[in-house]
């Protein structure tokens, strides 16, 4: 059984919680912590069972009994806790981005390996256990369309975040694209080269006024010479629209939306299906805890991370360039991201 | 070069005649004669060039230049012009069906084998001829779906006929469902042996007061013992519904309907692809072609028609048999059709 | 906080403990009993927390802290405990069927009207709750079709049972068709006045030899005219084929099967999709959570049981009435059945 | 009745040819003329009644007999020889490109400007007149999806051209892609302000040797913001891929591939449905008829073609400026192409 402390109770906190209570046997959630801890939260808290409550994280971090932690808190405290977590012989499991910066993420790496035990340190790109993405990846793998020749991934969100929000949120790239371009590497087992990003504010002018784009694409070339294609918008007024292809010299596959039901009604005004599952929490729901379960089961077996640190420094660097791209309207190559 | 002549220059005699004229190069049209030829009707001849427009049949069938005869008169009339048409030597295409009654089939029949020339006789079920229907059959043919154990076919018309005409129709049995039934020995390769058949007036009460049902099931069992189901509906308010399937020990086959085109429309309503194909002119036209086609190419080739006079009268003793079911509420086999 | 005893510890009431601990807020799991406790099933209901375990289930009948019992138990026993529950006063939550036989089920009917609290009884008709038929029903009731003229279930499972269970199981129409009878209530809003039935034994002889078919269609005609037909399969080697369509004056409302991803694989074989979800565990687990949350709330709230004590006799009479028409070869009507 | 000369009696000329005989009646094909033609296909336009069969185009031109002249020829002669035809006062459907150099497309236009009739000019982008691509363009134009905001096309050919055709050809913008240029600005009503081109070659190293690439992704902007994306391919083993989605402030609309049939057959491996029609000629035979016809149209009713030299040119300028990218890896506004 490998006991498992929680640093942030907010949404993502809650979610893990909860998957881990209905559906990870091997873990038992033995604290939360949490600086902003609302009474609302502590109220859930009790209510599922988590036997200790914190505000101060470090009770965490210097709990013996924790095998590993779950940080869950804000993006800029990430590194920090990751580090602290590490020094204390903590498996971790980080909420992605481990941080927005290359070098910050270079002394977790160096912490990582610093260490005496060989702990687990997983970083959470939820999408790579999602089954529409799984599937994908699988195909690819069992070389059911040969080589990898082209890929495109498509994302939208039914809602714009609040300008405010957008402000500290890095921009489309590193907020909203990152969850692509790991899928870009994932569904094609290629490392990205060279990116050119285009941005455009159409949504809401709003965005544009603190300095980000509500529109974008980028176009990237992997290692093996294969090209790919993303298009990303912060508003699609059907709903969360989540797909991808990977194109290749035997055949091609592709995904579609999970849909609330598979019902379709016919009438004078058309054959019409459901619209796509509303957001995020909604269509990858089952992947948070697929995600959580791999963690665990990594520790239990000694087995490696599905996503580990190399993978969340390459989205990292994607969204780097492509920031750099457009803000220079030219391609550039990964190798100009330090 | 077969030269042909046709009986009947209404609707279906003017498409089989644009079929021959733009697709079908081994025939040529000689003559069409239509007793209640309109203005119009003669206009559209000419403008087609069509080099003898007659009112009486009889000139065609005394025509010795002309090879075969395309029977697209009124359905009373298709047994006797198909017996003159084939004392004078002509190898026929029939409209369905060649008649209502079992009796003057078999005269047809016996007229066919007192011909001194082996005649082609072929008999328009031109569903046989489309290109969803026939992918299905030949699924089964091929052996994909294994042994047959359950047939379903859907039928439904957009838009009932004026129950004027339902009156002298034969009702909906020999009328539309007519089409189904064929498809049910086309598809699976089996003889219907026993039959129970429902019907309602749900529709248009002016139809039950003709004497007919609007709606209607018909449960059947094959020769191998495999059942089969049959569903038809004269209103269908989205359009001409015609899908089947075929499933068996190895797997199922079904087809859909074909859509004006792939677009769909995702917006806050829904998810809404086309419309079906409003109904058999649209849905069936090239199906018509190749029913013509492959009739004339059977005469020129010396080859079996693919629906000849015992695929016509099958479909008539299911229509009949299916009256009788549906009048004594009972079920009824085949054998007790004479 | 709905204190609950789980009667029976095989396969359904361990989904439905699972369901209750990990989705059923209000509800606790006070007990589970079970005379045939297997060690396996006595280890997992520790694992999972359940604080009583029994193998005489009067242990939780005669526990004064139970307010409602689930029975999971043989079929043969679902009556005889209800009644012994209603009488203690507990709320039921009994699998389907209640009884086999009308006069068992009029006597749990009579034991709920005699007891002097308002008890809830629920019947374990799952897929009322399973978010493809559910959203069918909905768009019947919102009139998205109009009035119902037309319904079409089919169902097929992956494979067949044993032969040797499929003698005691009371046959096809008891023991597998019955949810189809549900469907065809629950989606139409309407009672089913006729029935005929035909059966075959296609798929395996044994169970031709244990006096049962193993493909079955139905027709059906229900209180306002309109017809319903249904098919059923004990083997579709592509898995488990569960579809089903409502027609009516203003379009057509149909589901189709639930897949494990969307991704479709283009190769120089064709353009292949996912096979269905393999069986009923796989396909119905939520509608089981689903099924037992809404019991627990019709207690909380004191609101009706979704599916009662009437629905569950429904399906038993049809069942029943087509056994009778299956051996009588003739349409039979629901008056019959007593 | 229009009177037509066909100059080019190659494939795409026998298709046109074929177009007027079989579906547009208002037009009458008195010549056709091919420096180069085959015995096989002096056969066939004697076969479809063509009275008149030349070697020298010239007969064509100054044919006074004749209103019409549709340009069949190989693309270095098209420029010329809509000079000399609209110099002779015919009206000119000249198959895509123009030219592939603008000061030739120049000379073209000049010559219609000052022409003393008012002449019809349409230029062959039969995808316009497709099904499939109508639909979208209408969902645009009706606003069903409001302001557009991104377009995509994707577009893959099923087997690459020999090497030696691809040395002439231009290059994959010029030859392949510029079907998909004149999509974007179909679809999407925009003109293109600035594109970034990227090529790779993946599928035939020939490809690679003769100059080319058979592999090519374009990221464009267009002159209301918004981007879009296109990607080819020259091999596509699953066969023609065409498809394109246009997303807007209201919603998205998107085409997928026309199929032989919509059979679907399930079995243990998977739920397959047809691959794509295999290629051009079978994909978009409606559309050549649909072209010609509306040209046609144009003439008798005086209207303005659908397709005119404008297209003609943007298409070539967005070819040659995807050219200019790929070579010099940078970002090229169409203001630089002249």
């Amino acid at each position: 059984m490998i006991n498992v402390g929680i640093i942030g109770a907010g949404r993502i906190g809650q979610v893990h919680a909860k998957s881990i209570i209905t559906g990870v046997d091997e873990a038992n959630i033995l604290a939360i912590a949490d600086p902003y801890l609302s009474p609302a939260a502590e109220k859930w808290a009790k209510s599922v069972g988590i036997p200790n409550i914190y505000r101060d994280y470090k009770l965490i971090i210097n709990d013996e009994r924790i095998d590993a932690v779950l940080i869950c808190s804000s993006t800029d405290t990430h590194a920090q806790i990751s580090i602290e977590a590490i020094q204390a012989g903590k498996h971790v499991f980080c909420e992605k981005p481990i941080d927005q910066k290359l070098d910050r993420i270079a002394e977790v790496e160096a912490a990582l390996k610093a260490s005496p035990r060989k702990l687990k340190y997983q970083v959470g790109f939820n999408r790579r256990f999602d089954h529409n993405f799984r599937a994908l990846r699988k195909a690819v793998q069992d070389g059911r369309i040969g080589e990898v020749q082209f890929v495109r991934v498509s994302s939208r969100d039914p809602e714009p975040p609040p300008a405010g929000y957008v402000k500290g949120s890095g921009g489309i790239f590193l907020d909203m694209m990152i969850h692509d371009f790991d899928m870009v590497g994932y569904l094609s087992g290629h490392k990205v080269e060279e990116v050119y990003a285009k941005g455009a504010v159409l949504i809401d002018p709003a965005i544009g006024e603190a300095g980000d784009v509500d529109t974008a694409t980028v176009s990237l070339r992997l290692d093996n010479g294969a090209l790919a294609l993303i298009d990303n918008s912060r508003k699609s007024v059907y709903g969360y629209d989540q797909r991808a292809e990977v194109f290749g010299s035997k055949g091609s596959v592709q995904n579609a939306n999970d849909l609330p039901s598979t019902a379709v009604i016919s009438t004078v005004e058309g054959v019409t299906a459901e619209k796509p599952l509303w957001f995020f929490l909604q269509r990858y729901m089952s992947s948070y805890q697929a995600e959580v379960r791999s963690f665990i089961e990594s520790i239990v077996n000694d087995t490696d991370v599905e996503v580990g640190i190399a993978e969340g420094r390459d989205s990292i660097r994607l969204a780097l360039a492509c920031k750099k791209s457009m803000e220079e309207n030219r391609p550039v190559k990964l190798d100009e991201i330090h």
